[in-house]
C-alpha cells in the first residue's frame, strides 16, 4: 500500500466544517485556529494490548482509539477540537481496513464535534493507532484536573461499571453470552468495542462544582488512587455502592471474580469518576448528561490512598496492560 | 516495566521553564497557553521501518523521532512549543532504555525551546515512538505551505543532501567506512542517527519570502513532487547542481548508484526545499542560519510535477518506506 494513495483516500472520508482549520491533510503540518488555552492528550491501542483485531471490526478499532483519547479530555471537562491519527500498519492491512478504520473514528468524531486534522501513515510489525486529541477552553479554571480532592468531597461514577471488561470477557471467550440473553452481550460487548467519551457529561460535572476527574479506562480502583495520589487525599469507596452494568453480575461469575470487585478492576469502561463538595450532592448537573450519577464514595483525612471500607482485597493493587 | 514508575521517572528527566504550560505529566491531559494559531504534525517511528534499534542507541533513536516531527514545523517555519511522546515498549525494552530515549529527545527539546508535555506509554510488539509536536503563530499567513508555488520561482535547498541516506548505508552495512576517512563517516552516521531540524533556517526562509517549502525526509525527488502536485507547478531540477555532503559520492559508489541521483531519492536529510520569488534570489536571509543554502532549480508552466533536467531517469518515482 502506498502511503499517498490510501491519504488521498482518507481525504474523501474525512470533512471539516471547522471553520478554525486554516490548513490540514496534505500540507506538513495542520494550521488551527486557538482558542485560549489547549488541552491535549495522546492516547495509543496496540493490537494484541489493548484489543484484538480478530474480535473488533476495523471500524469499532477507529471509533474505540479516538474515543479512549476523546475520554482523556473529557475527564479535564474539555471541549473536543482537533484530532490526529497515527496509524502503523501491519503487511497484512489492506487499504480498505485502513480507510474503514479512519471512517469508524471519523463518525466518532462527527458526532463530538472533533475534527481530524492530521495524522501520520508508517508500516509496523502490528496495528498500531496512536491518536492525539487537542481540546480548548477559554478559561483553565473552568478545567479539572486530578490535584483537586479534598477532604470532605464526595465521590462519585458515571454511568454503569464492568461493562467494558464484560465485553471484553465475551470477546475473549473467557466467558459465555449463554444465560444473559442476546441483547445483554451484544450490549457488553458493543460497551467495549465502541465506548462512548462522556464529553457532555464530564463539563456538567465541572459546572456542579467537580474538584478532581479522571476517566475509568484502568478501573476505579487503579483510577480513584490516581486521583488520591495527585491530590494527596485518601478517598474511601463502597464497593457494594458501584453500578453494575446488566450483565456484569453473571460474567464475573463466570470468571469467578465477585462481581462488584469486577466492576472495580476490570477497567475498559471510560466512565468518570469524579470528587465534588458535599454540597453539590444535591445539585442536578452531576446527572443530567446523558448518563446516570451513582455517589460511591468520600474523600476524607489521611495517607494518600484509595480504601474500598466494605473490602479486605488490596483492588488498587491490581496491575493493568500498559 | 510499570507505566506509572516509569512515568515517575520520566518527570525527572524533563522540565519546563515553558510559562505557557499551565498542566503537563500526570493529568488526563496537558493544558497549555495557546498562541493565535496552532501548528501541528505527528511523525511515527517504527523499529525495523525508519530504523533499527541494533545501530542506534537509545538517546539517538528519542533525538532522532523529535527531529523528525519538528522537521515538519520549520518546514511550516512555524516555531516549536510543546511534543508530546507515544512509546510502544517491546518486551525487551528496559526502563533505562526508555528513560535513555526520552533523555535523548529532551536534549533535543531543550535546545530547540520545545516542551514534551506529555505522552503515552504502552506495551508493543516492537519499538514504536510516534510524536506530536505543536508549534505556534501568531499570523498564519508567516506560515509556509506545500501549495504556493508559482511559475518563475527560484528552488532551492538548505544544506546538504545525500548524508542521511549514506549514513544509513554505512549503518547497515550497505557501505563501508573504508576510503571514507574516519570523521567523514562518523558524520554520516551522525546525520542519519541525529538529524537536525532546519527550525531557524525554515523562518528566515519565510521572512526571505518563500511560498512553498516542505522537509527532505523521503528525498528531494520525491518532496519536490509533493510541492508540485500541491501548487499545482511544475519544478524544473537541474540534478548535477545538488549540493552534495563530503562522502556521499564514495557512498554511492558502493552502492552502484550516480551519487546525485543517490542525494536526489535516498531521503533521511531533513534539509528544506523552498521555492520562492526570483526577486528573492538576492535575499542573504536565504542561507544564514547555520546551513548552507543552494539553488537548484526552478518553477515553470506546464503540467503538475517534477522534472530533472539534465537526468533521463524517473526518480520521483522512487518509491519510499512509509
Amino acid at each position: 500500500m502506498r502511503e499517498l494513495e490510501l491519504i488521498d483516500g482518507l481525504e474523501v472520508i474525512l470533512s471539516s466544517s471547522d471553520a478554525r482549520v486554516v490548513r490540514w491533510l496534505g500540507d506538513d503540518a495542520s494550521v488551527v485556529r486557538a482558542g485560549g488555552y489547549a488541552v491535549t492528550s495522546v492516547d495509543t491501542m496496540v493490537d494484541g494490548v489493548h484489543f484484538h483485531s480478530s474480535q473488533l471490526s476495523p471500524e469499532q478499532i477507529g471509533h474505540r482509539a479516538l474515543a479512549g483519547a476523546l475520554s482523556d479530555l473529557a475527564a479535564m471537562a474539555a471541549r473536543p477540537g482537533q484530532a490526529y491519527i497515527a496509524l502503523g500498519l501491519p503487511p497484512g492491512c489492506t487499504r480498505p481496513d485502513a480507510t474503514a478504520l479512519v471512517a469508524g473514528a471519523q463518525a466518532l468524531a462527527a458526532r463530538t464535534g472533533t475534527t481530524i486534522a492530521g495524522g501520520d501513515v508508517t508500516r509496523a510489525d502490528a496495528l498500531v493507532v496512536s491518536v492525539t486529541v487537542i481540546g480548548w477552553s477559554e478559561d483553565p479554571g473552568e478545567l479539572v484536573g486530578r490535584d483537586g480532592a479534598r477532604p470532605g468531597d464526595l465521590v462519585g461514577v458515571t454511568g454503569t461499571l464492568g461493562a467494558g471488561g464484560a465485553g471484553l470477557a465475551l470477546l475473549e471467550g473467557r466467558a459465555s453470552a449463554d444465560g444473559l440473553g442476546g441483547p445483554v452481550a451484544t450490549e457488553l460487548r458493543r460497551r467495549f468495542a465502541c465506548p462512548e467519551p462522556r464529553l457532555a457529561h464530564g463539563r456538567d460535572l465541572a459546572s456542579a462544582g467537580a474538584r478532581a476527574m479522571i476517566d475509568l479506562s484502568d478501573g476505579l480502583a487503579t483510577d480513584a488512587a490516581h486521583l488520591a495520589r495527585r491530590s494527596g487525599a485518601r478517598i474511601e469507596l463502597t464497593l457494594g455502592s458501584l453500578p453494575l452494568a446488566d450483565g456484569v453480575a453473571e460474567v464475573a461469575a463466570q470468571v469467578g471474580v465477585d462481581p462488584f470487585e469486577f466492576a472495580a478492576t476490570a477497567g475498559e469502561d471510560y466512565e468518570l469518576c469524579a470528587c465534588l463538595p458535599a454540597a453539590a450532592a444535591q445539585n442536578p448537573q452531576t446527572g443530567r448528561a446523558g448518563a446516570s450519577w451513582t455517589w460511591v464514595g468520600r474523600v476524607v483525612e489521611g495517607a494518600a490512598g484509595v480504601v474500598f471500607t466494605d473490602s479486605g482485597v488490596d483492588l488498587a493493587g491490581y496491575e493493568h496492560a500498559v
